[in-house]
């Protein structure tokens, strides 16, 4: 990967900012590899839009701050180190509460043990009930930045659910369940009883520290 | 707030494409409220950019999916609820794993309890280590979407950390700390001795369903 810099814009939240941004980083050979921008609800910023984008290939930083700086609509731009290197890869866990709960505790403890070895994976949990609203929230984990697996804690899922775990997987996500009533431990990569293991699992599986490959164990169940 | 539609855009990765939509959103007279676009890194489109956002004041969403399905270096947009109805408002957990670990137990149990009434809270996690790493997440709170209320947790926490807590707060954050060695106690907004209440303290303080306001034990020690 070429270097990666990451910029934080402060500025008005009003149409046509975003574009004019875009515009100068395209003038500069920018490449945009992730763009966030979301309007600040609290503190001396609320109501500010703020823009945070991680550029490659990037000609000048130091000029395209200037020109940045110079447009009326901006209050601010810092430099930061990419998200990636920050929060790292997203183990996703979507459930029922206590089940979620246990999960992420084998989750959390598991991926201590690689994040001091200098990985970066960071455990991001909802607990929910309802198909309708699991199967909303699992169709999202691929619009998700950084989601890498996702672990479905219940008792019971099937359904709609079932269809999303399909979709998601065919957008080549692997997604673990925990040993539960209906159709979604026939669809899921891998089924495991107990929740600690399934979250520890789930960071074996995208760790770089560690060697576990998912494909070994595909369709079984513990 | 104004009706708020969510698009998410699958395009070619080359400069410019953000701008083009960018620019075709403005021409329709939406604000973008939240924009989020990254990389795919798996399944079938790996490789291709994600541009996803949230659209209020939008003069015709129909005409502007025609129009951007037309653009050469797009390949899919599609509607979809936004990330708040489907997330919602995020509690960070930031610190060693086995307290994380513990205060994660807590702030899912109850975020579970508000989400059963139609709220929406998830719990996200980062077991890291370092004073300098725990300080760069700390910062970077403020930059994340969705980012409600910040909880560290540890054993001896100080010195950049507790500066970092200092600027958070300035943006309007309120920060919960463990009863721990070091300094970050003195600055947080409140002190918690049980890992367990921790993470329900966090959770009922920006829950909408919890008559708690924390400002009223501010700099408590429980």
């Amino acid at each position: 990967m070429q270097m990666l810099l990451a910029i934080n814009v402060l500025c008005k939240d009003k149409p046509g900012v975003l574009r004019d941004i875009a515009a100068l980083v395209a003038s500069f050979e920018g490449n945009i590899r992730y763009t966030q921008q979301f309007i600040r609800t609290k503190g001396r910023h609320a109501g500010s839009a703020a823009i945070y984008m991680e550029i490659e290939n990037l000609a000048d930083a130091h000029q395209l701050s200037q020109k940045l700086t110079a447009l009326d609509d901006i209050d601010s731009v810092a430099f930061h180190e990419p998200f990636e290197r920050i929060w790292g890869s997203r183990v996703i866990i979507i459930g029922g509460g206590a089940q979620v709960a246990q999960v992420a505790l084998g989750a959390i403890t598991e991926a201590d043990r690689h994040n001091i070895r200098g990985e970066r994976i960071s455990i991001d949990t909802l607990p929910i009930v309802d198909e309708h609203n699991i199967a909303k929230a699992v169709n999202a984990v691929s619009r998700t930045h950084r989601a890498s697996i996702l672990v479905l804690a219940g008792s019971l899922m099937g359904g709609k659910i079932a269809e999303e775990v399909k979709k998601l997987q065919s957008e080549g996500f692997k997604v673990i369940a925990l040993n539960m009533a209906g159709s979604v431990p026939e669809v899921a990569d891998l089924v495991v009883t107990d929740p600690i293991q399934a979250g520890t699992f789930a960071v074996m599986a995208i760790a770089k520290t560690a060697s576990f490959d998912l494909d070994r164990v595909s369709g079984r169940h513990f």
